[in-house]
């Protein structure tokens, strides 16, 4: 049976509303049932596994998709423990972020509600199933799951689990739909169904991204790359900036919030380049520099402009030395990705106009650009990441998931005067 | 010389970004200078609208376009005065709306920053021009304006006195852009423009919000229709409900937040229908009612499924009464727009299962539908509003034009220990 998408969506619509008005306490229990469900259903789940990567395999996928792919039962009890998590965060429905009584008596107040339905669209990783909907549904909201065909049977073992518990839980499954019907049309018509589905958020590879973003009637939040800076000012403190340019490239380089261009002060990079391009040679980092940089730095290749607006997702590193801040500030309005950029500086005052220079989503002070992630920063978990100034920016955790509506109690007032004989 | 959008909306981002580092004092002196222009140059603005009128008579055009069209001392003296009272109100960028010191010793702030650049598409109202000019700028965003055809003159006027205040403050007059190639097709190429627009915010009939919706890449805030219900439950106070629903309909019937839709419980039909009957009829409201209200109400005329779904806009009432408030809230699910909904009761638990049931932006508990507005819930002002439940939800004022975005202090913190030898 082929999904008639337009059926799961509204479905998926109908059951988002008893989700919607669940206690905290009742979408605690239930995500803590959702754990249980996958621990007891470990051996289903990991079967189901199996067939994907024999046909991974098959097809020839390489290592790193191949990996991706995989569960075992390390990951399982990681996906369970997320979910844990996930259980014991705060819930962001009800809250009151606003609340006023006007002049003429009326008390309104500003309460978070959830978005609705919210469609994921992802690839090869089928932990994503389990995390995506657990955040979803701790917001109160349906989702609408879309893999990658490569793990389509470890996901669907993994939504049977937790559609499971969301039965037993006396809940319609509906609430939380995975996509089966995996043809490319199929996904294009969600993706119209703006009168049905309130949000899309794609998580993949910038291809996937570009292509909901280009087809999609419903709103979607979208960040197609990270590619971060880090400016050493010329008063910089020497040793805090080479830690910030190890850690930002070394700790991580597949993360979006890995430093891809260092950009340094001329008055410095005579004293920091050196001491930072032994730290990063000793880990393995190629580096691409300008003329300036290659005076000091004789390992470095030289840089092209493609390697200023790349992200690597490797132990590459673009160096380029500037006269001043400005031409910084100038460099990363050109090539940046509005994703996070760094300052190394122990002046306020250039702290405080590099921040406010620049549109990026997270703006650093003295900070490794790896922090630029929804649980670092205090969000508890992340379902994603906006470079797009709307609704959300930067990492997104369950308030992402919410939007703020008006609630107002009167004792009868009118906006003009009724006089009723 | 026909405008070349994308070099317009350029120029429109470029402005934007010393616009976005203005601060509150600056942005309210400009807002003051602002309206200071208008009124010097208002013989000039008025002979604009005159080309203007002259052109709509011409055309034929009605008398309310004529109207909406109209400009006069007194509308004149108006838009400076929303000038004045938008530079009064609170700055919403740079405030912080969380702040967290982490585990690790980072200080994490939210803080607000503008949209970027806005692009507002209207209709025949010049003040439009003006007043959501000033919106846009007091959030710090470059705006690029593309109103009517009936009002061009009218328009370019006034945004010639606005951009002169722009440039005597030192700004660039590209942060305040109006379009004056009306062509459909230049239309249709800004609203592809999502590299540059942030965000597009149409205002006027069905048919504009529609046409932007389906066509833009840019993301759109957007409200089609306020199909307003007011539910009368079984133990509703009398007499309030009756101001409520007089009030509702008669007091503006053709603003968005008017009444459309009467839903009255069974148990207090005989008692509340004669005398909201009595008090609408004589304020001259056509009623349309179900078999039920017309045993009740010999004036009332028979309703069809399409008044239960209309926005009148007009001293016309679609009535029903229902056997309980679950029926009533599965009509305002099947009918509503999602805009405003109110229930008359004073049954604490039947208004917060009224509340929690409907997802609509504005849901009230004894008071009138009127008040859902910017300035009523204390917004200060008005540049839309969304029945769309993503960035901003119901009336939206100046924080709506904002985003926030995270800025990280910290002293050398990485993510994993760096040894530098």
């Amino acid at each position: 049976m082929t999904d008639d998408i337009k059926r799961l969506a509204l479905a998926c619509k109908e059951a988002a509303q008893p989700l919607s008005q669940l206690s905290s306490q009742a979408k605690a229990d239930l995500l803590q049932a959702m754990a249980a469900a996958l621990e007891a259903d470990g051996a289903a789940i990991l079967a189901a596994n199996a067939q994907d990567l024999q046909a991974a395999r098959e097809g020839g996928l390489g290592s790193a998709m191949l990996d991706r792919l995989l569960l075992d039962d390390k990951r399982l009890a990681g996906m369970a423990a997320a979910l844990r998590e996930v259980a014991s965060l705060p819930d962001p429905v009800g809250q009151v972020t606003r609340e006023e009584v006007r002049p003429n008596g009326i008390r309104v107040r500003k309460v978070r509600v959830p978005l609705g339905v919210i469609a994921m669209i992802y690839e090869a990783r089928p932990n994503v199933t389990a995390d995506a909907a657990a955040l979803c549904i701790k917001a109160g909201n349906g989702v609408i799951l879309r893999g990658g065909k490569e793990a389509i049977h470890s996901n669907t073992a993994i939504a049977a689990s937790l559609r499971r518990a969301l039965r037993q839980a006396g809940l319609p499954e509906a609430a939380m739909t995975l996509v089966t019907d995996l043809r490319r049309e199929t996904m294009l018509e969600l993706l119209q169904l703006n009168d049905i589905v309130d949000l899309a958020i794609p998580r993949g590879g910038e291809g996937l991204i570009r292509f909901v973003a280009e087809h999609a009637r419903v709103p979607v939040i979208k960040h197609y790359k990270g590619v971060c800076h880090l400016y050493v000012d010329a008063d910089a403190d020497l040793d805090l900036a080479v830690k910030l340019v190890v850690d930002g490239k070394v700790s991580r380089p597949s993360a979006c919030n890995a430093l891809e261009t260092l950009l340094v002060h001329q008055d410095i990079a005579g004293a920091f380049l050196p001491l930072a391009a032994k730290a990063l040679l000793a880990r393995g980092v190629e580096l691409r520099g300008d003329e300036a940089c290659r005076v000091l730095v004789a390992e470095a290749k030289p840089a092209t402009d493609e390697d200023y607006a790349a992200e690597f997702l490797d132990l590459v590193l673009a160096v380029r030395v500037v006269p001043d801040m400005a031409s910084a500030i100038d460099h990363i309005r050109h090539y940046g990705s509005d994703h996070t950029e760094v300052i190394a500086t122990r002046n306020d005052a250039h702290a405080a106009t590099f921040i406010q220079s620049l549109r990026a989503a997270v703006v650093m002070v003295n900070a490794s650009s790896r922090f630029s992630d929804g649980g670092e920063l205090g969000l508890g978990a992340e379902i994603g990441i906006s470079t797009t100034r709307l609704h959300s920016y930067g990492p997104m955790g369950l308030e992402a998931l919410t939007v703020e509506r008006f609630v107002v109690e009167g004792a009868g007032q009118t906006r003009v005067p009724i006089a009723i004989d």
